[in-house]
């Protein structure tokens, strides 16, 4: 008897994988029936990324796992009963579209080509920044996307530190753990980089008292989830000086409001959530790699810890 | 008897260097007296980095060579005699700051960071852009500079060519070379970068047939020498969009006057010469290293080919 998958996203989504998915299912040996309007109750595995059209999966007595397509499961977690497993995406093309964003504003930051961007006085102040090697960055969350953004930094020369809650050796990366490292991660750092999950434990990780630790000036580049940041924190922080920059792709309420008070703040800039996307092509080698190992009685991978949320 | 060392440039860089050119000199276990009010005539080698005050070196019969702390040379060539060997500067640090720009850049209009940082409208369009792989970058000049930014490039997973004078095999880049290759090299690129020297033959090399080759809406980056474009000829690939945009940081006056067209347009951004810099600590080690080289009998680093031009 053949699997039934259920794919379950926005139309606009199946677009990008009617094929790439079925064609990563087959190269992976796997005999599926995929479809996206197929009863929950009758799915083996639902690729999961709900616009509003989340799904009641109690009763779903098939069900083998949830696969979702984001990396930040905070959103879908609470929908899926706790003893059905759910993998989170980690995808070679969600990685470099990552690297590239922060490696990128990191440098922008650094090189401080806003003020050549905009020069309204045309004015000429030749004055070459620091190089990396004195500069230093550090990332909250050295997962798959934090470790390879810090891989890519340190390769550039940069100064890296990087926190995260099991503790790490990381070439190239000073790392530190655990509530007690934070402190560490952020004193004096002049730019620091959000990527953690979103749960209980982060939600406005990055509040006064650790703004109040940043190198004068500092940036916050949040490509991780807007819920990391104590946004009246962020906006004193600006107003003080302490705060220097603020690049943000991710917020509470998305889009962001157009009364929100990023939009208009002169030293913010607000990027439409687009640091980085699930790659239909890589991700579906991921998906259909977990629908095998399931059907072998392998571990999944990416698997989410349901009682760390993440 | 002692080495005389005449160090002749603009009194602030003095500043920078007078206590680490002795100190690296020292460790070089040359034995020198370093000034910077030495006649000409009395000096064995010369670090040159003249401002206004170019020196007629024609009658400087102690000489051994002139050691340049730029690594553009084309404006100083001309004060040294033929038989005289001049260096020009490779340095770590230099080479440091110019990744960091040439990435920064690159990534900078990849991404097309510009629409978001000056979005007037607070337009949110989430369109993330596509993988570096799928972005065709060129650089011009593939030496000590042209050769670490591509490497760099091709390790955030860009597509990278290269364009130099001799046959070269670089891991990442595809290379080619000599006239017959710049068409290729230049086919289709959507970024392109120069690290050429500027010489009898590079000397608008970016013309109007060039810049017809890139691929539409192509970006610039010119952090080479100003004369290795042909303004009128970019200014017009602007206004037809052939160009969408220029970086530039060299010119061939600087600054760049207050009238020039590419202070007001839109869609060039002006950097004042900052892309990289000599550093004075890395810098003073090449120098000391070459100082100990000559003295050794040995063949000096980094020698300007006098007809080649660089
Ligand atoms: N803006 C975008 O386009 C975009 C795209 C993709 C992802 N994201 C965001 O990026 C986040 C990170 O993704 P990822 O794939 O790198 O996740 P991941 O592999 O799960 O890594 C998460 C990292 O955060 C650390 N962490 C979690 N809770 C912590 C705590 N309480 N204290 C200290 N460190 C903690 C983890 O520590 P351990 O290593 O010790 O577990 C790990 O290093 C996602 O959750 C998502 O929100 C944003
Ligand atoms: N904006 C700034 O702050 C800044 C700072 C430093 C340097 N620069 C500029 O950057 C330039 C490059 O520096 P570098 O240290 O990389 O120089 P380099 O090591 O001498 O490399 C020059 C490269 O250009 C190639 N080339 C020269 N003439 C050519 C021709 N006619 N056709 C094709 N290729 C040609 C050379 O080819 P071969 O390899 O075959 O010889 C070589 O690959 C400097 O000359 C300077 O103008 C700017």
């Amino acid at each position: 008897m053949s699997l039934n998958i259920l794919f379950h996203s926005a139309p606009h989504r199946w677009a990008d994988y009617r094929t790439v998915l079925p064609d990563a299912l087959a190269a992976a040996g796997v005999d599926a029936r995929l479809s996206t309007d197929l009863p929950p109750e009758e799915a083996d595995y639902i690729v999961y990324a709900p616009a509003e059209d989340r799904l009641d999966l109690s009763r779903c007595g098939r069900l083998k796992a949830v696969l979702s397509l984001w990396a930040g499961i905070e959103g879908i977690a609470d929908d899926v009963p706790r003893e059905i497993p759910l993998t989170r995406m980690v995808d070679e093309g969600l990685t470099a579209g990552m690297v590239e964003y922060v490696t990128g504003h990191v440098l922008r930051h650094h090189l401080g080509m806003d003020a050549h961007i905009v020069n309204p006085d045309h004015e000429w102040r030749p004055v070459p920044p620091p190089l990396a090697a004195d500069r230093k960055v550090t990332i909250l969350g050295l997962g798959a996307l934090g470790t390879a953004c810090g891989r890519a930094l340190a390769g550039l020369g940069f100064a890296v530190s990087g926190w995260s809650r099991s503790p790490k050796e990381i070439d190239g990366i000073r790392c530190h753990s655990a509530d007690d490292g934070l402190a560490t991660a952020l004193d004096g750092a002049e730019i620091v980089v959000l990527l953690l999950p979103l749960t209980a434990d982060t939600e406005c990780v990055l509040d006064g008292p650790a703004l109040g630790r940043l190198a004068d000036g500092a940036v916050v580049i949040n490509p991780g989830r807007g819920g990391l940041v104590d946004d009246d924190a962020l906006l004193a922080a600006l107003e003080t000086g302490q705060v220097g920059h603020a690049t943000l792709d991710t917020f509470r309420v998305e889009p962001l409001p157009q009364d929100h008070p990023y939009w208009s703040h002169p030293r913010v800039t607000v990027t439409p959530h687009v640091a980085s996307e699930t790659r239909p092509a890589s991700a579906s080698r991921v998906i259909a790699e977990n629908v095998r190992r399931a059907e072998a009685g392998e571990p999944l991978l990416h698997v989410v810890d349901r009682s760390a949320g993440y």
